[in-house]
């Protein structure tokens, strides 16, 4: 079956500070768009929170994340995809299969609420796909000006897969670097779309949901996978420096590995960016036990987001915390953590 | 041991976009802030997600919160305490023992460091007297102009009492119906700090963690406590037409009954505001079955929370879906819902 989103009936009609009231027409919002949009049991009761059975396992994933990307639409997504996948992908990187959300909203007054409409679609289709259950939900308006259209915290509930044990604690010199597909794509997406840059692109931002290829690849390695990460903000260069912090370790990255298509690499020599700092949505970093890496390469290829994985590098004793990067020709640099600010708003 | 939020070295510093971007500022926001505040083995990992152990008992509660409650500072509380109180509250308000939450920000490029090292200082001593732990969280940041300095959001876990069975479908005619406590007090507190509003009040938000309360209404009362709700944003007057809409019960209330202090009543005639539909941080409404509801107001009445408790009505058969107010003197006229917004950004 298919969600069809109610259409509001005057397609100009705009959030107002009474949808978050509390009163009549908070009430109309959770009626007419939500629970068409998310019909559950939990959510029916309309209660304050949600009553669900507990999962099966005796550890469970707890994450949030707050999504103010802009502009709120783009190529390959919206906010609202991009909430669920970011969500789902950060319990996937704690080795536990999403089971629930929680979705609050914080809106500016005037947003129109045919995109309101449009957003919850997304957030249904992509949370029908990823097989989680939104059950609870919040609405806050705020007044114009004191906002930026529409802000979306998602939370998620997941059951962790028995015998496996993700942490950057057991990452450990030998240990091979995977990334589970090319790099940067939803950055310079998001990007091409701001004002004043003077690019143009075909390119998709790449949110997705990664739980069927980490899924398989925790069928593949089981607790030979010592740490996951997905490299969002900052990009996979972040991703590098706080495992090699965390775990204390040496991080050395072959910069030819790293997959990154080519008009990605054009338009970040346009913008003057290093792909290994710009955001992704549907990859992740992978540290798997020596010996096991190219098993798991195998695993992750068969996979439809894993087609163009690689290893990219090793865990080294040398240089504990640092990420060292070989450029070709011999010579290596170091890969640091990002000072400021790259590209505000990326999600 | 009493937490201390270290004071950002310079106090006039301010956030920047780049403390959201993922990097060094973002590193250092959580290991100088948020590491010390909420100090714990799921936080320490520094994971993409919390991994906690699943609670005991076969259902969970979820539930999520966004508080943009203006200004954030306010006699009795803060952004912070209520974020930790709202969220407690609505598992308190399924009948499940508060054990976990989720923390995430979104703050406006410059607000202050030490006004956010407050807020930490207070979701931190307020969780801990509610003992919730917060197990992770995630901070955004947007630009001057696009947000309000800080919003929150927060997302709890709890484990449902075995034998407890909380819905609105359970309410029938004879419930009893009480209130906690005396109302409109924290909408009043906030109220008073508008500009514009030229009245000067020592009253406080009453906010506050409802699960000692509500604890000891279910071991009192167990499943014969049909339904709870924390009287929020619209009051205990939404809460009351809420309950009659889902569960088709006419609800009768006598207004005489209903406790509101002095102070709160004459606020409420100068600004001229009913003080049923204004908002409680600390005062839930309760539908227990007929016969207990003397026995569950004397357990209210030895709880901290619960001095001022009262029963305030019952439910009928007459009226499906209405809530009717008896006004002294035999009249009594419908309680209606809100139909705009009465007091925005509350909460």
């Amino acid at each position: 079956m298919r969600f069809e989103c109610p259409v509001p009936s005057r397609t100009r009609e705009l959030v107002t500070l009474g949808h978050g009231g509390g009163g009549k027409l908070t009430h109309r919002l959770v009626t007419e768009l939500f629970l068409p949009a998310f019909d559950n049991d939990a959510l029916r009761e309309l209660h304050d929170g949600a009553v669900v059975p507990a999962p099966r396992g005796d550890r469970l994933a707890l994450t949030t994340d707050s999504f103010v990307v802009s502009p709120p639409f783009f190529r390959g997504g919206d906010i609202g995809s991009l909430a669920v996948h970011g969500t789902v992908n950060d319990l996937a990187m704690c080795g536990a299969r999403p089971l629930f959300l929680a979705l609050s909203l914080i809106l500016e007054e005037g947003f129109p609420l045919s995109d309101l409409s449009r957003v919850l679609r997304s957030v249904s289709e992509s949370s029908r796909a990823a097989r989680v259950q939104v059950v609870t939900g919040d609405t806050k308006v705020v007044e114009r000006g004191k906002g930026d259209g529409i802000f979306i915290t998602t939370t998620g509930i997941g059951e962790i897969v028995p015998g496996i044990e993700i942490s950057p604690r057991r990452v450990s010199a030998g240990d091979s670097v995977l990334v589970s597909g090319s790099i940067a794509e939803h950055g310079i997406s998001i990007l091409s779309l701001r004002d004043g840059l003077s690019f143009d692109t075909e390119l998709a931002s790449d949110t997705a949901s990664l739980w069927p290829l980490v899924e398989s690849v925790l069928a593949c390695a089981g607790d030979r996978v010592h740490a996951l990460r997905d490299a969002t903000r900052g990009g996979v260069a972040s991703v590098l420096n706080e495992i090699a912090r965390s775990a204390r370790v040496g991080i050395r990255i072959e910069g030819e590995r790293v997959p990154v298509r080519e008009e990605v690499r054009g338009a970040c020599e346009v913008l003057g960016l290093d792909p290994l700092y710009v955001a992704n949505e549907g990859k992740c970093v992978a540290f798997v036990a020596a010996g096991c890496g190219d098993e798991v390469l195998r695993t992750m290829r068969r996979s439809a987001l894993g087609r163009d994985a690689r290893v990219i590098g090793e865990v080294v004793d040398d240089h504990p915390g640092v990420v060292r990067l070989s450029t070709g020709f011999g010579g290596s640099r170091v890969l640091d953590m990002l000072s400021g600010e790259q590209l505000p708003r990326i999600c």
